[in-house]
């Protein structure tokens, strides 16, 4: 990888590529989505078949704000990540990245294949000077505020100071996404004290409460992830995408039992109704869709990943996401943090 | 641990030990949950301090079919497992699986700390012949019906070969419990393919894809936890505790959530008043209580662990659990399915 030349600087309001055929809803939802954002004056580069996208575009609110740029190529949810980025230099995503490697662009989103995209991204824009791994970092919608949890599925297998890693580059985003000065950070395990776990968390424990620029609260357990405990919490990829697709499952589970039992005597159908209102909220509370997306974290540039479900609203709030960061200084923070010089790609 | 003698064959109808000071509300709870058990005829030791127990248990409906046996020493949920059992040999739990080796009891019940219960067990109750590793098995409240995973947090590190002990035990065990006549079981994992996740989980697929005695039906995503998919989801126990602990977290939220919600305007507070009863409808199909307990499989006798908060209902469950477990076929049908011969303490 070090031969791909390094990312070109961004113009100081360049525009967030976005993959427009990425995701269940794609393009309308996508393209719905970044016009809204567009229309609030965050520019916008729609990567896919122009065919497909000029109709979406033509004559909406921000379509101003938007360019188009063409690409042949999808590479579909099921698909092999590495390979099918390699097979496809000309798919959207692949575009999108490449835009932000030239400079074209300030940062990326796709709601496409998650794995492709990583792959596509680590391809086309460098890591972080120092960054031994990047890392997918999701934002829980625990009770009563968010939580930030990270490695989320980058990397099924991890050491132990990647793990520290990915505690200063989450730190890093709390500080920017949650507004929280110092935030807290917990290593996941399987019990509080320092020697519960694996033999990696173990070994990471020691890292991370070493790290004098850390405010390290220990470990956690899988309950702090939703009931807010810690800011950050840090695990390997593995562990984090279990962990987030249980509580996922655990969700669409008690809204699934909920349904079901508001559909049976009228009584509980008049309740239901006269809580519709307040249900809805809870949904919304619970929803992914609000922050719009995962950081790929550890990234020369801001690269930001959307579920593949992402709706137009999470589409918008993910190219803001991505906006807000590129002109931001996420990621001289970051690199500050890990002490590392910064990137020659951004000076 | 070969130095330990073989547990001794019980009596038909040997009663269950429980430890009556283990866990948040014992012994009140526990007591309780026994008598009502023993009120249908389940034999029952509590085992704890005789002097907080008689009080508990005098003139009570099923006091007859209730022996206590005194043990002066409690183990606390915080203490260090291993070395409190080995410092503490007259703690109730570690004299209730001492009544289960003597054969004075058929099975152990403790809502205790987890960690001790399964070391008490394992030092003082024989692993089943054959058998690698214990694991904890436990039932998971899924739409539209229950889904077993282990290892839920006996064993933080395992081998493939563990993975596939684990397949087998469980499958027999949801034939038991769940009435399954063909369980299928799934692996844990960051996606479908075989090829996803770690090295671990990659060659632990292979083992149960070629084991003909499993209904093997692939891997599985944290999301299928609570949605049923497969009957049996195998998986590390650092893993299955971790997502364990993320979908009671992830229930407790959403309850936490409906109900700051619910107590807004006047048309919310009727709603909600309207929908109590299918809310705490919604909360008992979600409530691990009513399986009563995990159980510890792998152990020559049945050993069943109780929720730290259990009540006295989750107590009842878990001890009709045990008493069906001692009674019937599930551990000669491990042994078989497992292709060992019958322990020798069992003939």
């Amino acid at each position: 990888m070090s031969t791909v030349p390094a990312a070109q600087d961004p113009s100081p309001a360049a525009p967030v590529a976005v993959d427009a055929m990425g995701g269940d809803n794609a393009p309308q939802a996508i393209v719905e989505g970044a016009l809204a954002a567009a229309a609030d004056g965050v520019s916008v580069i729609l990567v896919g078949r122009r065919e497909r996208i000029e109709p979406l575009v033509a004559g909406r609110a921000g379509a101003a704000a938007v360019e188009i740029v063409d690409a042949a190529e999808v590479i579909g949810a099921g698909d092999e990540p590495v390979s099918s980025v390699r097979a496809h230099p000309e798919a959207s995503m692949v575009v999108a990245a490449r835009l932000v490697r030239e400079g074209r662009a300030g940062a990326a989103f796709s709601a496409g294949n998650t794995g492709a995209f990583v792959a596509a991204a680590v391809l086309q824009i460098h890591r972080m000077c120092g960054v031994l791994r990047p890392a997918i970092c999701t934002v829980l919608p625990a009770v009563p505020r968010p939580v930030l949890l990270l490695d989320a599925g980058a990397n099924a297998e991890v050491r132990p100071e990647h793990l520290r890693q990915f505690a200063i580059m989450g730190q890093a985003l709390a500080r920017e996404l949650l507004g929280v000065a110092r935030p807290t950070v917990g290593l996941l395990s399987i019990g509080e004290e320092p020697t519960k776990g694996t033999s990696l968390v173990i070994e990471a424990h020691r890292l991370l409460a070493d790290d004098r620029s850390l405010t390290f609260a220990g470990n956690v357990e899988g309950r702090d992830l939703l009931m807010h405990k810690v800011d950050v919490v840090v695990t390997d990829g593995f562990t984090g995408n279990v962990a987030l697709k249980t509580a996922e499952g655990a969700g669409s589970a008690v809204f699934a039992t909920l349904r079901s039992a508001v559909g049976g005597s009228l009584r509980s159908k008049v309740g239901g109704l006269l809580l519709r209102r307040d249900l809805r909220a809870v949904r919304a509370a619970l929803d992914p869709e609000e922050y719009g997306g995962q950081h790929l974290l550890g990234m020369a540039r801001p690269v930001v990943i959307g579920h593949g479900s992402s709706g137009a609203r999470g589409a918008e709030n993910a190219v803001r996401f991505a906006a807000r960061a590129a002109a931001g200084t996420l990621l001289a923070q970051i690199e500050a943090d890990l002490g590392v010089t910064r990137s020659p790609a951004a000076d």
